[in-house]
């Protein structure tokens, strides 16, 4: 346990959702389903004065009717109802409210930005935190806290804050496919009371957090953001993304968090100074938490890469040098071992390998993988497993034959593994067909095996060459002493 | 009917498949399989004197032993077996060999490029032009010719030019995903004869084709090469992808198909100067083609988005911006429009439009998209559809209601359109559950009615601006004059 303050407002022993509905189209419903879904183990009320039950749960006319304790608050009623429900709140000895509410200061209209500046003198008078407004608040599945229904229900190390509610329950949600669990998801909107450096700072200290994602349309404090990031990454990565980067991101951020974003090409300036991860897009941030979830440290840039064919071998070789990577040709005592061992084209086959031109039925794939683990020429590798073929004559190739060839499991024991398998904009006849579905085991198989996979050999090669150059920069505790 | 040489050699009367055998493993039946399927109007003659019947058409022991006359010839056997095929193709008045035969020059070896030198001789001397060899020939579903049988049966006016075999079916494949069907596609592997010039300039001719796309490795002759780019491109698009670009690819594009790859450097430059597209990477490519073959011209870089929500919207505008196009803010007739139709969010809603903020439940995303249509302000739109999303408590959505919202119909009629639906890396949960059946359903409809559609916000802005550029700096035929 962290003995950061906000380690108190994540784990509330009671939650009052105000607004609650049974009406599944609403937020009322959308925030109180999830708590019953995720299994929250405390107090549960829902307050709504339409109701007087509601999911199977009794419901209040407001906060100040609730018998027992209330630890924290999620508010989905309409933004003029938020200053009397702060005021219950306050009589009520509540800790923390998440305001969903919104169509406050990010309207750009003047009584809505007075009218935020009322919440935040009440929250204040009142001794409540405000998370928000305008926000998904928490998602900590550990604790049965949720905002979505359909996020996962297993808990990771991964630790998430997001300005946007939409983005971060995009991120949490991807993630869990690629493999990337989450300790806790902030979404915190307006940031009126806590905010960004608050977040930061705390999942910096938390013990079940070990990598951090951010998307952040605007800081309230630059200098503020910068010693703590500075802070942060000493003691674990930390990934951001900046929203709101042009003239037409930072009008749309105003309108959207009411946030002063600006000043967009300094941001990647700033991350990498602060000694963090700078991702150009939100497909990049979610390859790079793959990539610092799942792989351990490569210590340089030398790849080898096994499994594209022809052309796509070629390509397969540019997008990595193009990405920054060194595919270096192959050690002369691997191309002597593979002579040794009866290999035909240890003469012809390069680095990237294309598995295509041998005439050794036996030597697959995985043989190659495991031949090039074994030399110091290089400090990673990967895979391309692409997906099988789909030819209408032949018999369907089964997961565990077509995975099975890659030997991933001996390889990963010996040098940092990534995987290439494709995304494909998949049409109605696609989806019947036995070699999406096998693809689509084949990356289940590799979140269990702990690979990481990348759609793109050059999406793989960014995310690798991030996290080389994060490892090679990285600072230790004694550098900010200097 | 073009009245070019290589006409005669893309419409065989016959063909012989050389190497046919019954077993799915090899390509003397993946050669002959689908000639069956395609629905092959000639006569096929299987040659292998192993069998007297091979996929239940009649063998004969060599090429000499056919009855009739045979126009074409498939190789799928050895090597070393080719000089002597050649000789009796040549003795039974054969047009053009397409040699799958691989093992020539790309492995390096001093013999085996002794080999193919022979064999180009005594093709010369037997009046019998070559495509290959190392490569998987001709795609040309409309006269039953093909080299994978799940390639698209159906036609269309993409010509696609590829000196892989892989690469040249990945494109025809993923391209028919993407609503892009081809005329022909030709796989042309070490062009000893036949070569990247010979196929460009007659696709050039061909009234089929109306869009180009390129793989290539190398070219024979530069110059050569420049002046008929330079010429194809006076009348229709040209999308070039160089394979071999860095050293590794460089040495991989050498064991791949032979190619002297290098001065990579000067590709994205000659290609540009030739009034061709160049494309950074094989997605790109695939992005292109839809994009070439679904839109009309756009006349500027005025986007506007909808459909996104919140940090989408967001990071909508930053990608469009970041890839040179123009996020224009909403005129203000636009606004005025909306105040006048009762739209409350009419003063905040903005470009991107984020219908996450509004009020007013009738008020669609089609609303706005068809209302931003109007206006000269934007040369193009780009519908942000995404894919529906999977809350366990609500009932499934159709196809149509989510599709439906946006309008798309309308809306092309008006402005060029692009859509963006997400690709994601599904596992086999997602497999089974229906927003990703629905996501699959949107595709093919987006298919049907014309759209052109994008994984990602970043591609389909590259891919937009891509065209706008290729638009505007069009020449004339008067142009070459100068």
């Amino acid at each position: 346990m962290s003995t950061h303050p906000l380690e108190e407002i994540l784990h509330p022993r009671s939650i009052a959702v105000v607004g609650a509905s049974d009406s599944p189209d609403g937020r009322g419903y959308g925030f109180l389903a999830p708590l019953l879904e995720f299994g929250f183990k405390g107090e549960i009320y829902p307050v709504n004065p339409k109701y007087s039950e509601v999911l199977g749960k009794k419901a209040y006319p407001s906060v100040r009717d609730i018998p027992g304790p209330v630890d924290y608050v999620i508010s989905a009623v309409p933004a003029r109802l938020v200053p009397q429900m702060l005021e219950d709140c306050a009589a009520k000895g509540v800790k923390v409210a998440h305001l969903y509410t919104a169509r406050f200061s990010e309207t750009g209209r003047q009584h809505a930005a007075e009218l935020e500046r009322e919440v935040l003198r009440l929250a204040k008078k009142g001794g409540i935190r405000l998370i928000g407004p305008n926000c998904m608040g928490v998602y900590h599945p550990g604790h049965g806290l949720a905002f979505d229904d359909d996020a996962p229900k297993t808990s990771g190390t991964a630790g998430l804050i997001s300005q946007s509610g939409n983005v971060a329950g995009d991120i949490v949600r991807v993630c869990g496919m690629r493999g990337v669990y989450f300790s806790k998801a902030i979404s915190y909107g307006n940031a009126i009371d806590l905010n960004e450096c608050d977040y930061l700072d705390y999942f910096a200290q938390d013990p079940e957090t070990e990598v951090i994602l951010m998307y952040i349309e605007g800081v309230k404090d630059g200098q503020r953001f910068f010693d703590v990031l500075r802070q942060a990454t000493l003691v674990k990565p930390v990934i951001i993304i900046k929203g709101g980067r042009g003239k037409s991101g930072t009008r749309a951020a105003a309108s959207h968090t009411a946030s002063l974003a600006g000043s967009a090409e300094l941001w990647p300036t700033m991350v990498a100074q602060a000694g963090a991860v700078y991702a150009e897009s939100l497909e990049e941030l979610i390859d790079l938490a793959a990539s610092f979830y799942l792989l351990p440290p490569i210590k340089g840039h030398r790849v080898g890469v096994a499994g594209g064919a022809g052309g796509a071998s070629v390509l397969a070789a540019d997008q990595c040098e193009l990405a920054g990577l060194d595919v270096v040709p192959l050690p002369t005592e691997l191309r002597e071992e593979l002579k040794r061992g009866g290999i035909s084209i240890w003469d012809w086959i390069g680095n990237p390998a294309d598995m295509s031109i041998r005439e050794d039925r036996d030597f697959e794939v995985g043989d190659m993988l495991q031949v090039m683990a074994k030399y110091q020429d290089f400090d990673f590798l990967i895979a391309i497993i692409g997906s099988p073929h789909h030819h209408h004559g032949q018999p369907e190739i089964t997961t565990d034959t077509f995975l099975g060839q890659y030997r991933l499991n001996e390889v990963k024991k010996t040098k940092p593994l990534l995987a290439v398998v494709y995304d494909r904009s998949l049409g109605q006849d696609e989806w019947d067909s036995w070699n999406w579905r096998v693809t689509c085991e084949v990356r289940t198989k590799l979140i269990d095996l702990g690979v990481p996979f990348y759609p793109t050999i050059t999406r793989a090669a960014i995310a690798a060459r991030k996290l080389i150059e994060y490892y090679q920069g990285r600072r230790s505790p004694a550098d900010n002493l200097r």
